[in-house]
């Protein structure tokens, strides 16, 4: 059995979003499956010492720009949200509930909470929202979220955060095929050729 | 007539130098000329607050491993230079003076000076090195030199940064078309696509 592709991200990194949206089919051609793995990029930043993108003078206006474009060209649904970035550790929280208890719901919810901030101008950041798009998933919402609560879950994304970091995560998405890292939607291409033909 | 593809690059960016290998041929594919424009990086950082790529803890180590990575997938030589990053002031003035005074010279200049750094382990830096280059390139390497000590040469890279920088750029390579600003190697094909239907 082939590895899972590893994909590392944060429910508030645009580029995280636009991989999201690609990685599955691109693994299926190749007879993989992808294991998500949530992060947060506040903390791992906090490592690095980087700054979000729209915080960076001259970066920031380009980004804004560069995230419409680059949605455009690989024609997946885009709206930059209005309030950005946000929190996104009770997002992430749910995530890890759900694909500790229920993993066949994980991947929709995944899906489900990108669309809401960067499709649909929903703020996952706020627990009526993520109450939402946990019910239109068919999750039941109360459940996860009372769960998000608990201090065993705190700990796991806080360990997944180390672990990411551990891992050389420092920024997302981040994509590992194989031990082979790859930052970026746009090296999906680099990682597609990794998969035809192993490592180049 | 078209515009040109305006190209702002450093010579110690590895990335320009992926792009400079690969910009020329696509635009002729679409009827376009290149226009050429050295910046100097460390200036842009200090508008822009950002830090060399390899200082960056965690994305320094990705960095190595993606120029070489990158560098194969686009079929590119690729030898990591020793010294790295470099100071390139001598070699985008001479660039200035050869744009001005034998422009069909300046361009093989761009290319001689990129492959001598990132695929000839050959540093740009050092004022014997780029006297190889310019005469490589049939240049009058002595007086192409010289001209890069007189003030009015100094004076036109200073004016060509500052120009960078009110355009917008904070990193290279910075290709514009037609008003249109794209950062680094990887939207070259955002490029292509612009260049083939226009706006998306």
């Amino acid at each position: 059995m082939a590895n899972p592709i590893e994909f590392y991200f944060d429910f508030t990194s645009p580029y995280s979003y636009l991989a999201s949206e690609q990685i599955e089919p691109l693994a299926q051609r190749y007879g993989r499956t992808v294991a998500f793995r949530p992060t947060l990029l506040g903390a791992v930043f906090r490592i690095s010492g980087q700054r979000p993108l729209l915080e960076i003078p001259l970066k920031g206006d380009y980004s804004r720009r560069d995230f419409a474009r680059s949605a455009r060209y690989a024609n997946i649904a885009w709206q930059m949200p209005t309030v950005f970035p946000i929190a996104t550790v009770q997002a992430a929280r749910a995530c890890l509930v759900l694909q500790a208890s229920q993993p066949q719901l994980a991947t929709a919810f995944i899906h489900g909470a990108f669309r809401a901030y960067f499709a649909q101008g929903r703020n996952i950041a706020q627990t009526g929202v993520l109450h939402e798009v946990l019910q239109e998933i068919g999750a039941d919402a109360a459940a996860v979220l009372q769960a998000t609560a608990e201090p065993q879950v705190k700990a796991q994304l806080k360990q997944a955060v180390d672990d990411s970091i551990a891992r050389g995560v420092f920024g997302a998405p981040y994509v590992i095929v194989d031990g082979e890292p790859f930052w970026g939607s746009d090296r999906l291409p680099q990682v597609e050729r990794w998969l035809a033909t192993g490592p180049f």
